[in-house]
């Protein structure tokens, strides 16, 4: 009789602890999702309808959901067009094209006022309904150093703040972690993490404009995202206008 | 000739400075919106529909926006029934009558998943996009001793927060402050001051289960709101169900 010896992985071994994973449907959000899964966490992935121009990335965010096999995926909506004062969400405001402002020290007007505040604050409800303590998402210090609640500094703010602000850590019943896995990557190290853990990129969207479902190729995100495939010496799977 | 002098109060001097002041058209917020009028702000007042079954708190909103002059009043729509998890949101979920759990150390179950947390962060936006550094909303740490997101501690943790989190503080164009003017005040305080500088509590809506536009006088804030006119020793003008 042969005695079978099987190995299972922490992804494996039945549902894990939950974790909160904010999913917008772009590449940094995608290997953040692949990433808590690969640690084992249940995930309940979360994305936004917030009047964003660029709301065909939701579908690709379902998309991503499905090919990850995650547990549950919620959108809530949430009309920040209703406070104005983005690129992103005012039609009024033009996207700007290769500006060079991504990287830079100066906030691109595509930042959304407190948008990474506000999101957290929801991922965080979500998890208290849950009963998830871990929530993820894709700040990343580099290639968005121009928007503050992209820093270190902050997310650190926010994890203060959410161990304040709930029952379930008030009432002792455990502590709140906030995730940003991506900070300190480039962009070519997301895409090659994201590939050795199997994410399939050509379904996820990152450009804040995109024409006929192609993305501009020309908007500050386009442009950090081919910069990164080069970089990493992938090709890239996006459809680009030009 | 007669040299006339004129004394001008910081109210009456032309614009003051930008305020954001949440307003949910019960009795506390629109006290609140009356001090940051009396202070002298410019008032942008900010309300949220937010899947609550008391969705006439909104209309009782826009009259005090009204009857106290203030000069913006915008209403965001978040769906916070999407995460569930409060009696305030979710159908399936009765709101208890009259458990005395506001007041206790009990959180219950019409606290409604980091909600104060959600809504500072759109006031945040909402104050960067309007020019304001004063957040203004009515918590208080006597009544709602049970609501975590009520307490100094977590007023203090906000602030910190806003600073790290928005492109005008990171960019030293000024500070963000949280105010919260009510936190140490008993109900009865809260009426008397409101009455001196001439709110009308009669259009203020506090009741969490309304009957035909009626307050049902059993839910814990009917509770707290008949108990603090009576210790005030002022006329409730609240129209009761019972």
């Amino acid at each position: 009789m042969a005695i079978v010896l099987v190995l299972v992985s922490p992804a494996m071994s039945g549902p894990g602890p939950k974790a909160v994973v904010m999913l917008s449907g772009g590449l940094d959000s995608a290997t953040v999702a692949a990433i808590a899964k690969a640690e084992g966490f249940e995930v309940h992935a979360l994305s936004f309808d917030y009047g964003q121009r660029h709301k065909s990335e939701l579908e690709a965010a379902a998309k991503v959901a499905k090919l990850l096999g995650i547990e549950q995926h919620r959108t809530v909506r949430v009309d920040l067009a209703a406070i104005g004062g983005s690129a992103l969400t005012s039609t009024g405001l033009a996207v700007p094209k290769a500006t060079g402002a991504a990287g830079s020290s100066d906030i691109p007007i595509t930042y959304v006022p407190a948008r990474n505040t506000i999101f957290l604050s929801i991922a965080l409800g979500m998890a208290e309904v849950v009963g998830a303590f871990d929530l993820f998402f894709g700040a990343n210090a580099i290639d968005y150093s121009g928007y503050p609640d992209c820093r270190p500094e902050y997310v650190e703010a926010f994890e203060r703040l959410a161990n304040l602000a709930t029952r379930e850590a008030v009432e002792g019943r455990g502590r709140f972690r906030i995730q940003a896995p991506l900070m300190h990557l480039e962009k070519s190290e997301i895409i090659l993490r994201g590939i050795e853990l199997g994410v399939d990129y050509s379904i996820t969207q990152s450009c804040y404009d995109p024409v006929n479902e192609r993305a501009c190729g020309l908007c500050d995100a386009c442009v950090l995202r081919r910069r990164g495939f080069d970089a990493a010496g992938v090709a890239d799977p996006t459809l680009y206008v030009e």
